[in-house]
């Protein structure tokens, strides 16, 4: 091996010839500081460590004794501070037998769902109307499109796990029947807004916990 | 005034030493060649005119002897060609008296409402389930953020109009009502992630044609 | 009916396993805060109400009397702190016989511009100098493509009035002759960057009240 | 109930006066069309199915009989033709005990990676030399922000699995060792670039396969 | 030194465990294909060289024997194909003395100018008519923000050089004078909307070639 | 001429019938206010002056009497504050007989390079290990793809000067030895990701300066 000296002035050249700053290598969320349209303001980079990065909140399986029979576990800016600017973030989802993550819509971010346990069925709409149905397997991956209405059911026997990835830091969920009937959007607004029958509604609104 | 002598060489030179293309001033939607995710192929900028800038179908109230008493015309590509790729696009709503522009969503697109006659009630509901809504006279503007669920009813007694513009070329608009009961998703399905009954489901899908 | 029977403690079960945060639904301009390239701060969640997202200044007539007989009124963040981050804003246009909106451009967003009453001419012109001119009534739409000079003007016999949509929530406009002489860019800089006569600029800059 | 008399004529109505076109709610790869900057040309909508927004590629375990004791398999467009222009896809990494996904970056793209199974570490370097450390149990996620070098090793005494997501719907993977030792670059200039010493280079190219 | 055992299988499988597509590493235009709003379509990268990604175009001073005494050339996709899609390009201005770059602005992309010979006088005007102006020596470097107008003068005694590189594969370029002058934008089009004189316009037209 | 009359009350009336905020014309960096993930807070506009565009830092010859033989000298927010939001920014590359700038990427951002001086050989690595490499002569360009591995050495017989464009205010730049062997990535984990002998990695950890 030829032989390369260096000797330590070289060194300190280089260390100072090539600086550069690396403020925006990333932008951990600090939620102390102003928001902004474009996420939260960064955290001081010299405090920053890689536990910024990591995210142990989807190790624990959700609990599924409840009406959906399902758990969504999400890992979004701030509460997953590292994927802060970077337009990508995650959310478990544990399905008992016959659970379901019910109609919902992302603030235009795409998902891919991956199954890691069971059987899950994925659906969408288009904006016309078209139903794009697929009854998934462990390892098979669905993606839903950014903007459309989707779901999840377990149709399986057994419970059913996946995890799935969005393309925005904090995606936002909004599920269609908690924007109806969880809310206080008057019954007929909701009826007038869906065709709903007041009836229906009035149920519904019980259920889910809405006022007017 | 100082006069300035150009000669005709002047001229001619300054034409040939900047000299700069202009192919991406706009790129008219051309339907006939393959479309990619950024929007429609470019018409060929020869034979672009200004009609293609322009779009006339908006001049004509909409039909509101329907079921929602109302006509969403839209401005969108390819058929106003000229926005493609510009990110923008406009919509006339007419609303007769008790009209209303049914729940729904663009695909991550934001809407501006300008109110032209008459009384518009205009509401949103974000994501942890709040309720926004404004009653706007004639003149104001309402903004709907992108990505979630909203409406527009008349709740004067006369005729409304309005004009909106969207945040893309060809935005979408999905109805959450024609997604659940003028599709072919199977009542069981629109039962389990709605949670409302299979005998509403059945009625609305006798109303707006949706099989299953 | 198949009756649904959920417990109290289903109920709250689905508040908390599907609880998302919606921080990033909008981002309503808090004008006190700093400000990004991506925009202004966001105001605080709590305290935002439907008010934000509407905006009534475009209701009233802008006064005309003046040089241009025409007035340009821009709902715009922050004064729409609605629109704040959501790439999208709007401008009323009042124009008299005879009004003109002169030639401008706005900071890389493009325009529609929808005729609401009178007749308005529209033009731009490309970067190779070509002319897009188009003569529109009541209820006709035409589209600007982002960067280009363009400009409107009343061309009928009494008032005219239109509104327009910018895909920016705040584009600016930078009118061309009130960047040439409104401004204190140096007689001998506007001449030699114009081709401009020395009188001409120096008519105009006392016009538009320019110094230099 | 309150009945709702709705007859078929309003049923039509509703149907032509919304009519919206959905050209964008998605754009599947058509690989046979031209590519763009964006992306992949759109499929023809009407041959779209529900399966091409599924993937199965990724159920099957990938062979780790090799050099890194790893597999890394895909699921990018056009592979996975669903996520064309939706800023998003996925990998399967499978890492025999001692396995590791060599050092490398993708263009652009964050990455979110959560272990499925086994323990996995994961790290990456800031343009500051700084280096983000973080071992990884089943369930836990690490965040490799965009552009930066970036690995993966499992050590842990048994296989490991993790499913990972790109923020781009073809995010390539430019592995360094491969860049380095499997491409034709000449030996000089990779001695050049990286101070690595001749001998180490050519020992490197003959196990890599490169040529030069 | 430790040996490495690696056997062919060894490397004959790492080749294939990883095997990553790099269709989107670049698009370099291929101006035969459809254009889209993102730009050209892409070459077969089977036939990409170096070439591609290299252009000599700027090498060559260009000619200032005209009318503003000075050469803009450029270095935009397709003419230097491997920029396509990347959002960057160049330009090479050679500024005989008393040499001017016309008040122009670009389709929404920022500017930086590099000062390579002799002395340069550049500035922009803001969307408030605020006035930036500086002389740059050899080396200096200004920022031209995107949508302003701006323009650049040699104000040294002998030539002067510069690059501009700008932040779009293709930004265009639209001069003030060539799109008022130049233009067959009718004379009175003209004086409306820009308060010149018609006798200065018609000497203009007449300077320029510019017809009506 | 025909004289135009405008009296002072036609004047101010135009001042204030177009009024328009130019908060957004540009973000001059405050680096004292809070980071967001698109950038630094804006400077008050009313403090920002011509001399935050012009940046003079690349004037001066940077030193190479280092190992690489070579100088980068970077304009990049905030050090350049004019850049900040316009997503482009500047280096300088002073290199000496033989120097090189070592093998490295930048956080996603494309990169022109512009040869002013010498004989520069410019190379870049594709992801699947193809090497497209070009030497320059004086005024010529290459392009550096985003996210790809590239380098430039001064191929000629005397000193090399060249100055770079990158699409984005504040690009960072990792390179690929400094970030293995300046680092404290410990030595094993380098040999397992990179499969470098640990000899070779000790060699080189000495010299950049590494621990571990």
């Amino acid at each position: 091996m030829k032989m390369m000296i260096i000797n330590i002035f070289f060194i300190l050249s280089l260390v100072s010839s090539i600086s550069f700053a690396s403020v925006q290598d990333f932008c951990v969320a600090d939620p102390s500081g102003p928001q902004g349209p474009s996420g939260f303001s960064c955290k001081n980079p010299d405090q920053v460590t890689a536990n910024d990065f990591a995210f142990s909140g989807l190790a624990k399986a959700g609990n599924t004794s409840n009406m959906i029979k399902a758990a969504v576990t999400t890992a979004f800016a701030p509460a997953f501070s590292g994927v802060n600017g970077l337009g990508i973030s995650v959310v478990r989802l544990d399905l008992a037998a016959g659970g379901v993550v019910p109609l919902h819509i992302h603030r235009g971010a795409s998902e891919v769902l991956i199954v890691i346990e069971g059987t899950i069925r994925g659906g969408f709409i288009s904006s016309d109307n078209k139903v794009y149905l697929k009854t998934l397997q462990k390892g098979e991956v669905i993606v839903f499109p950014q903007g459309l209405l989707h779901f999840a059911l377990n149709n399986g026997t057994g419970p059913a796990l996946a995890f799935a990835a969005l393309g925005s830091s904090n995606p936002g969920v909004q599920l269609v029947p908690s924007a109806l009937f969880a809310s206080d959007l008057p019954s007929e607004l909701v009826e007038a807004t869906t065709f709903l029958s007041r009836e229906e509604i009035r149920r519904l609104k019980r259920v889910f916990g809405g006022s007017n």
